[in-house]
């Protein structure tokens, strides 16, 4: 179970993490480019270590007014260049407090496009192997492009998947501009938690049956329910006897 | 010697960094915060190396919009911070080429304000040392505070003196608001290189001796006569037998 | 009475601005440099016609990271086409929604300084003018040097008094750096209105008592108190008799 | 004739603007999204008003890094927000100069994005039209999208043509990512806008003739050989007897 943190800047705190490093395993951290400060990564660093669960990169497009949710056109030699920086300024503060990074998970529109575009995850896959052939990368579940870019670099490959985002039937993410693309029930959420990682399958949108073979699974903290459906989906997965464990090195 | 490079952004480039790569022995690198974007990094570093000079961090506060140049009220939890972010992420640049930096000096504001601020230094002192405690911390040559700082956190200090900046008598550097603050002449500068590697001495501003030990030179490129200055200044160390090194952990 | 409002930033909103417009006479919008962004301005503005309160504008250094409330060295030139760029910005949204500005009141630390500072003071004064001759400049009520800046370029000055901030002996606000410096409790910050607005004066953190002429009196959006602190301050003054109106061109 | 003018930020300088304002009869001035400072607009809308030319605003995406030119998913109303706040910026300047604005173009990716997206185009007109009804808008010629949605929001549209980027098949600009995309010999340039101003025709990239109804030409100040072209355009357009005028409200 991961968590994104750390998703605050300068005086807008967005939140507490607080209480979702005590129900999530790992946490994607905000690296500056669409939320997060150094003071901010400083602290949740420290924060996440207290708490004992994995520390990963959550890297983002630069944009602050979008919150890195804007698709853009890019140049893949940038865009690797913008992960690498970014995943080395998290990583120096993991370093300090004497930990390391095990995972870097790309956010928003970075997220989107790297799972649909293979020149884009390549960026992205290169960018992380250069940070760290150790470290995982961690992608939307449906995509072949992450999943291959991931192969291609020598690096792990953790397929996530969402208990609290409603899904399409080609295995996307239903985009948040849509109605109902975000889950609020923390029963419903859960219940698709169980599905997705007892028996690998998930109801689309319109109500179809998917597969989805999942390594990993998102809660949300910037959801106003986030708090009450991570509890629920950590709960319902130790019900069902399913061990739920942080990324490691 | 060293030299300020990467110093552009996105479409604005700043000159060649080129040659004087090819001058000086050590470069600082700026990472993002005044000048210098991800892939003017990533590039700068593979120049550096391919010049086989050492390569160090160039952090300032964050204001591209005043080249870092702005003194202002800081949170030295902040300062902290925002070096150890900007430091960890040319850092994995660094790492990512084979390389590992070998110092860290400030830049503009931030070098001059840490220069007269014990606390202020010692923030900036702090983040360099959790970067790394092999890294040389360089920084004016007259500064108490952070020869004390670097001292305090167990790190080497590398003492500057300016080729091409005017001293004031309190062994300060003259503001670039007040005339005269840079020296134009490459042959007035490779003097004062000159007597300050072999003599520990400079003259002031208005025409006092003062006493200086530096442990690097710097040249700017910045500075329109700045590669004519470099070049000078290496000649005339040269033919005076002082031998030029680079930083080393 | 005037209140700071659209402080928020893309994804990050700090409370609920629409209570504050049923209380004050006139707000004071951010412009985009130390918060606010262009949609939230829109949508502030058409809510400020709705309330029927005063429009002005709160323009800050370029400071996202900090609030605005970094103290820094500043090129007068420079903060005079910043502050003319942010109040035509705000100028064109309250243009387009049929209305126009009243007055400009300096945010933070551009606040601060130019109360100090006669010389910042009278860039700001004479971005004002330039961008209309009819506004007020609104300036810490004890600040000759933001008086005089107004009367040279021929602008009316309200002179600003604080109900729910404490004060230094010399007139000057209590640094949000130190303990104490904002008030919490709406009695006293009622009181403390009361007796600005009726008696021209207050009593100084230390206990001294200070004249102090005000024509507008502050209250905070950002206070986790303030909506309290604002009802209790506009009950207060109705109750003495005292009418509280809005500024005009 | 038009140029895109003021395009440098903080002490990154793009060339001279000087020359062009002597060349064109119409500017495009950045608006500090995609390139552009407060000091710099101010400046440069004097240096303007000296020449005699038109002011126009040449607002952008929010995009210092890369200089607007990334194509990103919108918010049509965050869209319209942002220009209207950077029109109202220059607006500022020019009537606090004595002056007022004539025109607004659209810079780079919010330019060629507007020209294919019939919602964008009307965002950006509507916007335009909020900042002042008599404002012309500027688009690509052949643009359906952006002709209507002047039209829609009363505005007068100009069709612009350029005189030294080449053109596909279609009437569109060919990407400047793609080889041949900008015209670096000042005689075809010429050339090409002799064929545009008198025949309203112009040759394709691949060599068919395409027609092209213009009202404006473009000449470029960031282009190395800007110049000589702009030189080349004028000498050559009045050689054929062909009036060049500022845009007029």
């Amino acid at each position: 179970m991961n968590v994104d943190v750390g998703e605050g800047l300068g005086v807008w705190t967005v939140g507490n993490d607080l209480p979702f490093l005590a129900i999530a395993t790992s946490v994607n951290i905000a690296c500056g480019f669409h939320a997060g400060d150094p003071q901010i990564m400083d602290k949740t660093v420290a924060a996440a270590m207290d708490a004992g669960v994995a520390i990963g990169a959550h890297p983002g497009f630069r944009d602050l007014h979008g919150f890195g949710r804007r698709e853009m056109t890019t140049d893949p030699a940038e865009v690797e260049a913008e992960v690498l920086y970014q995943v080395g300024a998290l990583a120096a503060f993991a370093r300090a407090h004497g930990s390391r990074l095990t995972h870097v998970k790309p956010h928003g529109a970075l997220y989107n496009q790297a799972a649909r575009d293979p020149v884009l995850a390549r960026a992205l896959a290169s960018a992380v192997r250069r940070a760290g052939e150790e470290l995982v990368l961690v992608g939307l579940a449906s995509s072949l492009a992450m999943r291959r870019a991931a192969e291609a670099e020598g690096l792990r490959f953790a397929a996530e998947a969402f208990a609290d985002r409603a899904y399409e039937a080609d295995g996307s993410l239903r985009s948040r501009r849509s109605p109902g693309a975000v889950l609020s029930d923390p029963e419903t959420a859960a219940r698709q938690a169980v599905r997705l990682a007892r028996d690998g399958r998930v109801a689309s949108w319109e109500g179809s049956e998917i597969s989805l073979s999942a390594d990993t699974l998102c809660v949300h903290g910037d959801n106003p329910d986030g708090l009450a459906i991570a509890r629920a989906v950590r709960l319902a997965l130790e019900a069902e006897g399913i061990t739920v464990s942080a990324f490691s090195r």
